[in-house]
Parts: C-alpha cells; structure tokens; sequence
C-alpha cells in the first residue's frame, strides 16, 4: 500500500533547509485538512498558514526555540474555538441548510439539542472537545503531507498563550491548539533523520476482540 | 490528488450492511493508526478490534442505538491512558533506546522531564492530553480507511464510563475516547447518503499571514 509506505517514510523533521513548498501542495494539504470530520460537523477550529517570516522568528522562542519553526515553509497554527456559542453552531446548522437546500426536522431538532447542550457547558470543556476536532484535522494535514512528500513536525511543545498573544487569537474567540511546520528535511543537520522509527508492536498496541 | 477524491468520497455512513471487510485491509488501517506521530512519541492510547457481535450489541443501547454499531465489520474503539505513570513512560523510553541500539544523554534528559512533570499532573488533564494522541491515530485510521474504499463512522455519541465497563478498561487504566466502525455503506437505508458534504469555505477556514 503506497499510503503506508509514505507514513513510513514520514517522520518529525528537526530540521528544515528552508525550501519553499509549491503552493499547490499546500493547497491540498490544506484541503485534507478542511475535508476532515468533526463532531456534528461543527469545525470548532480555524487554520492560520504562517509565511510571514518576521510572524515565525517571534514564534521560534516560546517554542523551545526549535529551528523548523524558521527554517519551515508554511506554519500551520490549529486554533479551536474557545468556547462553543449559540452564533457557532447556528452558523455550520444555517451552511448546512443553505448548502443542501432545505430544512430537515431532526436536523432542526438535533441543533436544538446542542444549542441546549453545549453553550452552557464550561469553556475549558469546549475548548478541549473543539481541541480534539482540530487535532483529526491536524492528522489529516499530516498524513497529506505524507502524501505530498513534503516533510512536517507535529508540535505540541510551545507556549499556547504566547501563540494566541502574537497572532491575535484570543480576539477572535481562538486559542492555539497545535503547529504543523511544513518544508523539506535538511538531512545533514537532522539528527532524527537516519534513526529508527519507533513504535509499539501491533500486539501491545492492538487487542482484538473475536 | 487521488487522496483527496477519496476523501471526497468518504462520508460518515449512518447504515452499514453487514458485509465483512477483508482482513488484510483492516490491517492497514490499523497500520496507519499505528504508524501515526503522537507527543514525546509515547502512543498513549490502546485500540480494540470488536469483531464479536454479542459485544456490539451490548454497546449499541448506550451509542444512542446507531445501527453502525452492528452492522459494521469491525467497530474500533479508542481508549486512551487514563493518566501517564512513570511506568508507561519508561516502557516508551526503555523501547526506543532497545529498538535503536543506543542511549543518548539528550533523550534520556528528556524522559526525565516527562517523569517529573507528566505523573505529577491531574489525572483528568492527562487524560484529556492522551485522549488527543488517540484523536491523531483515530483520524489516520478514517483517512486509511477512506484509501481502502472501506466505510467508517467517527462516532463520539456514545457513554464513555458504559463503554469502560463493558470492555473492562479502566481495571487495565484505559478510557474509551472515540469509536470507528468499519464497514460498507447501505446506501438504500442511508439518509446521509445522497446529502452533499458540507464544509465551511476555505476563506472561513484558512487565514493566511503572508
């Protein structure tokens, strides 16, 4: 299976020589990322697409100062919502409407469950739950990428609040969730490059219930 | 971008019809979910294969009585640890430095961090860290699937704490998180079917800081 063999060839590049992606890659790996399921379909999250390169040398500090924030082509920053509102939901309910032409009663029924439900939990819960949709965006951008030979980091490994002050998150009701650095491996500075890909064996990863 | 055909094909099927998928397809989905980054490479999570019916039947009543339940192939299920322990962090370091032959001062360095800062954390926070690892091998096992041609359905509708008790998971530290039935569409008793898919635009998605 030639998609396996790309996620065997992926690996977390510590080091980027600075090459520019092809916008179309970009695009469709992007795409993949836009194509992703989310819970009620709802995709409680935005995508920035960092170029700027003054917007990355601030970024590089508040995340242990990793090279591939700089030396990366395009900076993915997932940001979640942070919190489900009333206006969120009934905005993807009204697309979904507008999109397929009519209005359906358990459709209409099911929004108002969550208009019920969501608004009046804890943010932090929402924020985690509107999390976990960005990251099933964020694994598909990475294994797009994969698919595109071009070479990402997922990175967990940075100051969330740093992030949100720098792009301006907070104001627009985000907060930074997780960053996809993509670019082309520099081989010879990488010391991850030529190491062995480790991972639990199927046995101890997988039990399967006849 | 035959990637992305298929994951314009792919939707969330609401009727499955029973038919078995093969084996060795189910393999390779189960190969890209392992195959998949998670944080400090520690796979948090285990997944369990539910080919046995009578166990599906017992989940369905509290998945909101989805027919996927059990009239998919194999249902996954995603269960994250329940909290990071030094013995879990151990088994993952101890494995790379058997795995690749070698230690190194930097990666033991940094198992050290993880052990004095990841155990002491909440368990719930832990959990909630964890959880999202198994969202990324979750997400690259939709992806995977939409390759094989094979259905599946991102399922969150369902009772965590019911779903444990059934599997017995928390007597071995895990949660459920997420399920994914596996299977194939029953197009003429699904309602989804036929419905476009429905996405924000890229300009409400994607912000790009040139």
């Amino acid at each position: 299976m030639e998609l396996l063999d790309k996620l065997n060839w992926r690996y977390a590049a510590k080091a980027m020589n600075g090459e520019k992606v092809a916008e179309d890659k970009i695009d469709r790996i992007i795409e993949a990322a836009r194509l992703a399921p989310t819970s009620s379909g709802l995709q409680p999250f935005e995508i920035l697409v960092v170029k700027n390169q003054e917007i990355k040398e601030k970024i590089k500090p508040i995340a242990w100062n990793q090279s591939v924030i700089t030396d990366c082509s395009h900076l993915l920053v997932f940001a979640a919502w942070d919190t489900y509102t009333p206006e969120r939901i009934n905005y993807m309910f009204d697309l979904t409407n507008e999109i397929r032409g009519f209005k359906n009663e358990g459709w209409e029924n099911y929004r108002k469950m969550l208009l019920d439900m969501y608004p009046q939990r804890d943010a932090e819960e929402n924020f985690n739950h509107a999390a976990k949709q960005a990251y099933i965006a964020f694994a598909h951008a990475i294994m797009a990428a994969a698919y595109e030979k071009v070479d990402s980091t997922p990175l967990e490994g940075f100051d969330p609040a740093a992030v949100d002050e720098i792009l301006g998150l907070r104001e627009k009701g985000l907060r930074s969730a997780v960053l996809l650095p993509l670019g082309y491996r520099k081989a010879d500075e990488d010391w991850l490059v030529n190491l062995v890909k480790v991972r639990k064996s199927t046995e101890d990863l997988v039990t399967v219930i006849e």
